[in-house]
């Protein structure tokens, strides 16, 4: 019996919206997911988890309130729980993320930008 | 304050063992590791826990007793809790893991490729 992989450029081919993370995998209670960005995100934090952020193509930058990160293609960075963060992105980056199953994208916030938080692709 | 991503590519740069897991960063109760792999693995389960890997340069193939799944760069899989698998890689290929922190690579068996499971890079 042949597998199939899960292949992430195909994943990011299949949908546009920005800030709408796509569950791709399960593994235990945890989703990996893509999603792609562009802008400004809205400031927040997630006070039961850590989130990992993992640039696949473009540039990230995650504003903390003391600071900042910028991740390139192929750099990543766990954000710790607790954490008030907001991810920026002058140009389309596309990103994947590790995250407990039910994380919502704004985590604390509620927001235009809160995004169905179950949706596989 | 500036704070440092997790470059992958430097990462990779810092070991040449095959088969020796490398911890670079910590989520809850997870460890993202870093492999380099080439030849064959063990049989082996882990039949607590699912097992993300993500293929970061070359090719691996994931060998089940009933079938294979076959990664390239970009691609991913996760083998779920006790079902048996043997990585293989003709030539060098660089991974990403994502498993429970203290999960030992090859899972219930002792073998001779039984890494140290702690080890930070």
């Amino acid at each position: 019996m042949t597998y199939q992989p899960i292949n992430l450029r195909e994943k990011f081919y299949k949908f546009s919206a920005h800030w709408s993370p796509k569950i791709i995998a399960q593994m235990n209670d945890y989703h990996i997911k893509v999603a792609k960005v562009q802008g400004e995100f809205v400031w927040h934090s997630h006070p039961e988890a850590d989130e990992v952020f993992l640039v696949v193509q473009g540039r990230l930058e995650i504003h903390f309130r003391d600071g900042a990160v910028t991740l390139r293609e192929g750099e990543m960075y766990v954000v710790p729980k607790g954490v008030e963060h907001k991810p920026v992105a002058e140009e389309e980056c596309h990103i994947l993320l590790v995250e407990p199953a039910g994380t919502v994208n704004t985590g604390d916030v509620l927001d235009e930008k809160t995004a169905p938080n179950n949706v596989w692709i």
